[in-house]
């Protein structure tokens, strides 16, 4: 039987998301968390809809793997919760699928936010949950800025290792909205929305963002990094901890 | 010259904020810090406006100390931070007070913030910083029991140990409201001002609460059980990692 799992993690402790000798990494605990709940039966391997690097959290990262084991929805879920028991990475929901049903290519898109404590003095709470940022941003432009991005363009310059991807560097960003949480005025978050992304492109786009924010470059520079189509200096990666997959959706 | 600072911190790795041997507290993190800054001097005592317990975070605690080095309020709050470099204790402020300025005894009131993830799976990044209910909680009654209360009571019921009180365990709550944070329906938010706290007082309240939000209690036993002026296993108190030290303020 197919399943499609929803999982939650707190990235700070994992190593990323794919499997790699000799760390801890999420794909590898619930593949062992899997191997627990079936044993006997052949090892279980689980694709994510998002790879996520060292230090990235989610919300929603959507997954798929076959167990052979006859379980409902809700013993599995609960079972595999109980195997999970550091708690940082816990399984929201897990539900039968469609035999081909697959987690990264039916993916019609999917939604990253990247936080920023923008602030003199970083908020300890949020230390592993959000990019520290000292000197104050300018919106305004940075949401001009953000505007540029939205749309299907070829991403190549906000990408770390272009010549990773098999295919096309192109990608559609639906929506980029800057929001200003509520209640914390030093809480800022990107919401972007996307058919796809590239490897690092919204750690890319944000470092981009916050220099535009800080007065580095102007925000028409996106066009203008974007029609290079090659990834130089000028254009550097925020840090890993501010990112979360937020979200992926399926018809 | 004593100095009045802002203090926040994330509880999780603390065995609260008092001094204990053999232990990491707060409060002697904070002394070791300023030890560092004026090497020489006679050891620096801090002082703060609540201690808080194992676990328990705070945005907002105050506390006082006295320093013989001549330093700017930016230079030594900066000094701090830097002699703080795990990032889990950080000082928002610093600034010059009166001679006699005390952060406890000066307190005309102080705010906590208890918070609850209320939903069958804990979310991974919520762990440490918020306390985890799976059974679905009424609002409407929980909102009456926490008018209950609201004003001036013998809270010796809802206190630990209150032999430890030396005086009154009369305390006026001027404000107890429960909070649904935007955008997040499974995050519940208490937040109560009061004029002083008894030992764990918070925490039996949020206890009380949430036994009322589950249905075990009725929201007017809170009348009841403060008549008691006798703490029993019937007041529970509530994780100390879903607590805050959100707010002091003084004249």
């Amino acid at each position: 039987m197919r399943y499609k799992a929803i999982i939650q993690y707190d990235g700070s402790d994992f190593h990323g998301w794919q499997k790699q000798p000799g760390v801890r990494t999420v794909q590898q605990t619930l593949e062992e968390a899997l191997a627990n709940l079936s044993p006997g039966f052949a090892p279980v391997a689980v694709h994510g809809c998002g790879r996520t690097d060292a230090g990235v959290h989610a919300e929603g990262q959507v997954a798929h793997f076959d167990l052979d084991r006859t379980l409902s929805p809700v013993q599995l879920h609960r079972a595999l919760n109980g195997l999970l028991p550091r708690g940082d990475v816990q399984i929201l929901s897990a539900e039968p699928a469609a035999p081909c049903f697959d987690a990264r290519r039916h993916a019609l898109g999917k939604e990253y936010r990247y936080r920023i404590w923008n602030a003199e003095v970083m908020n300890p709470i949020l230390r592993r949950h959000a990019a520290h940022v000292r000197t104050p941003l300018d919106i305004s432009s940075m949401r001009d800025a953000a505007a540029h991005f939205v749309g299907e363009h070829d991403f190549a310059a906000f990408s770390a290792n272009p010549s990773r991807e098999l295919e096309s560097t192109i990608r559609t960003i639906f929506s980029l909205d800057i929001v200003n949480e509520t209640g914390s005025p030093s809480l800022l978050e990107f919401r972007v929305r996307g058919n796809g992304f590239l490897y690092k492109m919204v750690r890319s786009i944000s470092g981009f963002l916050i220099a535009v924010g800080i007065g580095r470059e102007h925000p028409s520079a996106v066009l203008e990094v974007l029609a290079t189509k090659t990834r130089t200096s000028r254009v550097e990666s925020a840090p890993p901890h501010g990112l979360t997959l937020w979200h992926a959706w399926y018809m």
